[in-house]
């Protein structure tokens, strides 16, 4: 069979309008047939993420969307992203730095066990996650080993089982880099959000501002989106 | 230190209703201090599975209880558990016959990444989970090397890692072994509630009923609850 007569693997990509997922929608969209998935779980900025997620899905034309609420994340508590009488980090993370307040605990386990459902009832093959060890948060969640020791137990605990693949294309870059692969791609970052907490212009300050920020700067580019 | 001074480690136990669970509860308190978590997930019986599981939470006197949505398995669905237009089957499940309609698409990880993350929150070291391979549904998310695999990657995506234990004590075990363990622990059977499909008297009929009516039989002993 000719590559072109190959039929597009279906792929789920979780989106949460953040700069990160976006370039990793940017990647998926090269490869496979798209359904996106986003998820509210009580965040303080969930409005604002949520049109963010619908403008990218919108930019490719895909159809296919699942908007998910994981009310449970909000019962558990325990991160200042859900509460606001704590504060949220400012400023970049230092290095070995201890585990940020806005961590909220193993919740992209809780997004992969969504997407790895939806995936078992639409026949999805691939879940496309922008998740980002090198130059992140030290978010537990991010590291690739978890990504790894996930896909195991997503294909021991499905149906689908080894034909599931767990993808996160940008486990390994830097913010520049994501940046510049976005840019490459021609992914539409203007339409992205990802401000902890902010709605109408970024706030500059949060750690997740500045992450963004200087991924920006390194890759010699300007953000396109408003900030206070 | 001698074992008598020794502080009991403290356990999430994931608690249905169902005669597993609360087998499965009867266990873990013999070891661990206990916290208990309940999932309503729209299935046909919820209200009569949460009655259930706060009574054996009485029983044991357990006052450390988490009750969670988990709304996306609805939104999602692909299974007759959450849909009253597709039948649920009868009867026992046949060797080697096909995955049964009632399967919830890794259902089971859902709830055991509530488990995780409230384990990070309260500093749970175990999460005991009453799911049972051997004579159980045949549903993928029951399978031993599903739980190993999902421990390893709790271990790897969270603050808690190598801390963290899921176990599974029934994976094992016939009904009819199942059964006999309750009874020897004492467990409170007469409050536990298995049926898919009723919530006053069980209907006897549903492969729930069967595998669970089945189980007291070969134990040589007699179902407590009401039947139709």
């Amino acid at each position: 069979m000719s590559s072109g007569q190959r039929k597009r693997p279906l792929a789920i990509v979780t989106v949460s309008g953040g700069l990160d997922s976006a370039v990793c929608l940017a990647e998926a969209v090269t490869e496979c047939e798209v359904a996106v998935l986003h998820a509210n779980y009580g965040q303080r900025t969930e409005e604002r993420e949520l049109r963010a997620f619908h403008a990218l899905a919108d930019h490719y034309g895909i159809e296919n969307r699942l908007v998910v609420e994981l009310s449970s994340l909000g019962a558990i508590g325990g991160t200042s992203l859900l509460d606001d009488s704590q504060p949220v980090e400012k400023g970049l993370p230092e290095e070995g730095a201890a585990i940020p307040s806005t961590y909220v605990p193993f919740r992209n386990a809780h997004l992969l066990c969504v997407a790895v459902s939806w995936a078992e009832v639409i026949g999805a093959e691939r879940i496309y996650m922008g998740a980002v060890e090198e130059d992140g948060s030290g978010y537990p969640d991010c590291r690739a080993e978890f990504y790894t020791a996930f896909e195991a137990a997503a294909r021991a605990g499905t149906r689908a089982g080894d034909r599931l693949r767990i993808v996160t294309p940008l486990i390994d870059l830097k913010k520049a880099d994501i940046v510049q692969r976005g840019l490459q791609l021609k992914a539409p970052l203007e339409l992205t959000w990802s401000c902890y907490t902010e709605s109408e212009a970024a706030c500059g300050e949060c750690e997740s501002c500045c992450l963004r920020l200087r991924g920006f700067a390194e890759a010699g580019s300007t953000d396109p989106i408003p900030y206070l």
